[in-house]
């Protein structure tokens, strides 16, 4: 959830209130992910697909999509049934992740992870439905826009999943486990594709249901791929400096398994400059779209002033 | 794979020669698979991916989408990037399927299973992998097909697979384990949807592909419902009497599970009796097509009469 000590200051200053936009757009979003994934036979499945959907969470994925739609000129409602589907996907990623033969991981938004609910069977299909119907949700909900950019928006999608985004980055890091020599290529690698091909693909993906030009979908794309791996740096300094409260999940789990993070490889301060640095970059993209820009620069600013 | 020996008489009989027919067929989707997942960085997650994709199988799934869409006056270029989707979709199920959280199988199709060979992580990885690039392969490869046409199938694919189809039956199977007391329809929601739900998407997209009418999709889908249920019959039956080494995975799982199944609520011959009676019925629904319909006739007498 988002909270008002959770801001930093510049964004509530002027005619736009992040805080205000976050919130409004959290609570759109909350209630189409709650409408999109029905209550029905067999129970025990939608119940679990639900558990993990509805766990709370930023709603970041979601937000950025729309966002991203609005400004290069489409409407919310165009972007609504990708921006639900996106968080199904980074759900399953998580249900996944959290399993005993992954990351083994007991708590998530500080709620029992899926498969400590539901058991592993149901968790590893959980994660598949919701995988399954996040392609089967864009292609048969949206509304207003030409069939081909909807088929662009799965393209772009599946790719960021799969081996090729993903699914690929985690199996680089799950290789890179136990070693203390990952380059920093290898780490780059790890997070654009881990944590970057998907938020890469929520403003990219905005932006084509939009009917973007090429020129403008390579600027929502460099902003995208600089805000991702911001993201991740941030992540790894909350790792180390936040507490479990904070972040409703174990914390520490990175140096206890000596993983090579951005910060063990520069030291906080100077992570905190990369990221920085990666979030002016992202802003500068932005510049030829103006004022409709507004929610974009803010929410990269707020990754990086975050502090869950 | 197609041995002379694995077919009825009949299907040798006329002007259609099954054996050929399948053998070319089968020869075509092998060389589309192995083209459509490439082998590149990292290697790891490619190589599993290919080792369930390309370990052998009949490939009826894509045989049954290239001749539903040939049947309906399309070609099979415009079905192949579906029918390779509808293969990798099936091998997703069948690597998830047989994890140690799951059914814990160490050999399917006469190979170790991917989680014995990749270790589980690596599997349940894979399966996530081709589940995501069965949509954007649809998505970015079908050719010559209207974009709502693809948009139409990708939908069909997402429910056939998702809590709705095949994950759907799986979590009923999953909860019917162990218990004796499994009425026939519950026995039937489980096969309709944990095989027949993927079977019927293959027949229907085909037709989608083409451009089907809606009364025509009714008839591909009665067919397919029909020859889904009796392939599991006869699944059910070869469970019993097969040997290992034709079915290539463990057999008399079922009964060693106590698995309530259609030849322990029927028995064998009646069993069998009434996959007969369900193909009849599902060839009746293509006499409309005539001679077109010869493949996908021969299809559902060759799925009845399989020893493997």
């Amino acid at each position: 959830m988002i909270a008002a000590d959770n801001l930093p200051e510049t964004t509530r200053d002027g005619d736009f209130d992040l805080l205000v936009y976050l919130q409004a757009r959290q609570k759109l979003c909350e209630a189409a992910l709650s409408q999109s994934v029905p209550q029905q036979y067999p129970e025990t499945i939608y119940e679990s697909m639900r558990y993990s959907l509805l766990a709370g969470g930023k709603r970041l994925r979601p937000i950025l999509c729309l966002a991203s739609c609005e400004m290069m000129g489409g409407t919310m409602e165009m972007a609504m049934p990708t921006a639900c589907a996106l968080e199904m996907i980074h759900t399953m990623s998580l249900i996944h992740d959290d399993l005993p033969a992954m990351d083994n991981d007991d708590y998530r938004r500080g709620k029992l992870t899926n498969h400590k609910v539901y058991g592993e069977d149901i968790a590893i299909l959980a994660g598949d439905g919701l995988l399954a119907y996040a392609f089967e949700y864009i292609a048969a909900q949206t509304e207003n826009v030409p069939a081909p950019q909807v088929l662009q928006v799965i393209a772009q999608l599946g790719k960021a999943v799969g081996a090729a985004g993903l699914v690929g980055g985690q199996v680089v890091d799950l290789e890179s486990e136990g070693k203390s020599d990952i380059s920093l290529e290898t780490l780059d690698f790890i997070h654009k594709h881990k944590t970057g091909a998907l938020l890469e693909a929520c403003v990219v993906c905005g932006g084509i249901l939009a009917g973007a030009t090429p020129e403008n979908l390579q600027r929502l794309s460099a902003y995208a791929q600089n805000i991702g791996l911001a993201f991740q740096i941030i992540d790894d300094i909350l790792d180390i400096t936040a507490t479990q409260e904070q972040l409703g999940k174990t914390v520490g789990k990175d140096q206890q398994a000596q993983k090579v993070t951005y910060p063990s490889l520069w030291g906080i301060e100077e992570s905190q400059k990369q990221a920085q640095q990666l979030i002016e970059t992202a802003c500068a993209q932005l510049e030829p779209f103006g004022a409709k820009a507004q929610p974009l620069l803010a929410l990269a600013h707020f990754i990086v002033n975050r502090d869950r």
